[in-house]
């Protein structure tokens, strides 16, 4: 076997978990398709406890450096892995470079965003189209932006485009927007600035453009003019679970494609377990996913060594 | 009701859950009879995922001016609570100075340290015998010290305690001490360096003295001469779980006395939640208790949405 527990993602998650296996002393590698995950595509991060505040690009860094410190352990290889494959006594990872062999696998593969799914997305996308706030705000400076979706984190990227935006639209399908509290009130007194609007019990069915995004086409449920101008459509309206690979190998998901995990960060299968935005959980958080990824190490590490015991 | 949750312990398990549950819009009140836990006699912390190292006192106070920062909805009470009791619609806290009453109660208590219970225990405590090496260990530069205990904790205060003294004897009770491996590996640096060795299926009886400690007595087991020369005696031999509390209002503990929660950190009743170092778990981390803390937050936040739907 060349290690004892390959993770599969190195975002906060995957990269927690590999401190914490190599302080196991367990030969460690990290695959990663995007070393950070979409954490460091967050603007501004109050709630990892122990830092009041800081981006999550910063928070991805620390989360990096520490890992590093164990260099002697964890190999890190930027590849998205291609295929986790069962083995008699352990599992094979094919990466797009690499091919390994461990004794256990950690998926802390996380999600990706999702997409509307309407015409002109495609094709307008980065041309007045982005799906992070936090990496394109600046480019709308003083232009009237959309942003579509109702959670937490749709909340937090209107917040951040309306610093840099003439107006922010709120574009939600359903009633209620329903971020945290604290983000709640933050854009209630933007309303009352003028610099956000909501508007809810709304789909848009187009995005059009010429060069650039210059409008959007709403629904019939819409009480105005159904095309609205606007220079910019932000999309936030949630993630698709990662959770392919781990199907394949037989691993339980729930009704949303989550990986069903015990208090122990154990999978159905022995030997592999998972954490994070993957991991099946009603409220995801940075700090959660990186103490189930810890969590899973250790249980990690005691599969191994009751595996070497019987073996004597 | 004065408060929407009284978070009781202020370690960091407390201290983490309010920052959280003050993001959640809630009143919330921090009671700690010692502000900051056990954590801050911890010498080096290099497993909070984020820090790559730093004290357990600064860890602490990363997190202290993390919730300050939220003060206008946190207040933090320097008491020991006396009783919890339940009413007919959330719970009565009695501090040693306050009186309160709050919708739900978060437990993160955690543990106090264990004694050994022999004689001279009591009288020579503070005169060479510490529970707390990173307290002491520069009390000790030059002397032949004794280290009782088997556990990680155990190694880790070992070894700080290494770096003063003559001699450090780990004498365990069982066959093998069981550190994290990569503490194990740096306890067998010390022993070839001859600064650390252990003496395992040990126990002892007495510890002996004049002003200060001069002696312990080994039990049977032990082969040579049953009075040892010491100048110190660190005890290091785990703790107790602080439930008792939540004991008396009928929350379910398991046979260690640690309070059962499932992946929610809810316990068997409504409205009462636990995390950290009192809640139920094999192997526990700061980590993991803050991830629990945050998580109990999150079901406090939602159990007390669902009741104000009902009362409407």
């Amino acid at each position: 076997m060349d290690y004892d527990i390959a993770i599969i993602g190195g975002g906060v998650t995957g990269l927690g978990a590999s401190i914490y296996s190599a302080r196991f002393n367990m030969k460690t590698i990290v695959f990663s398709g995007r070393l950070g995950g979409l954490i460091q595509d967050t603007h501004l991060v109050e709630n990892y406890p122990g830092f009041k505040r800081l981006t999550g690009y910063e928070l991805f860094q620390n989360l990096l450096e520490h890992a590093k410190d164990y260099s002697d352990l964890v190999d890190i290889k930027e590849e998205f892995v291609k295929d986790v494959k069962k083995l008699k006594d352990g599992f094979e990872v094919i990466g797009e470079k690499s091919k390994i062999k461990a004794k256990t696998i950690l998926f802390a593969t996380g999600t990706r965003r999702k997409k509307l799914d309407v015409p002109g997305e495609k094709e307008f996308t980065n041309k007045g189209i982005s799906y992070c706030a936090t990496c394109d705000a600046p480019l709308f400076r003083n232009k009237i932006c959309i942003m579509v979706g109702g959670s937490d984190s749709a909340a937090k990227e209107a917040l951040l485009l309306s610093e840099f935006a003439k107006k922010v639209y709120i574009v939600y399908r359903k009633e209620k927007i329903h971020p945290e509290p604290i983000n709640m009130k933050r854009v209630e007194e933007k309303i009352k600035e003028g610099k956000i609007e909501i508007i809810n019990n709304t789909n848009i069915v187009e995005i059009k453009g010429d060069k650039f995004v210059n409008s959007v086409i709403f629904d019939k449920s819409y009480k105005g003019n159904k095309e609205f101008k606007c220079e910019g459509v932000f999309i936030e309206i949630g993630h698709l679970v990662e959770s392919d690979l781990a199907k394949k190998l037989g691993v339980k998901l729930d009704n949303k494609n989550e990986i069903i995990i015990d208090r122990d960060s154990k999978t159905n299968i022995e030997g592999i377990y998972a954490a994070g935005d993957v991991a099946a959980r009603e409220w995801k958080q940075a700090i959660v996913g990186v103490a189930e990824g810890v969590i899973a190490t250790n249980s990690a590490y005691e599969y191994i060594q009751e595996k070497n015991v019987k073996a004597k």
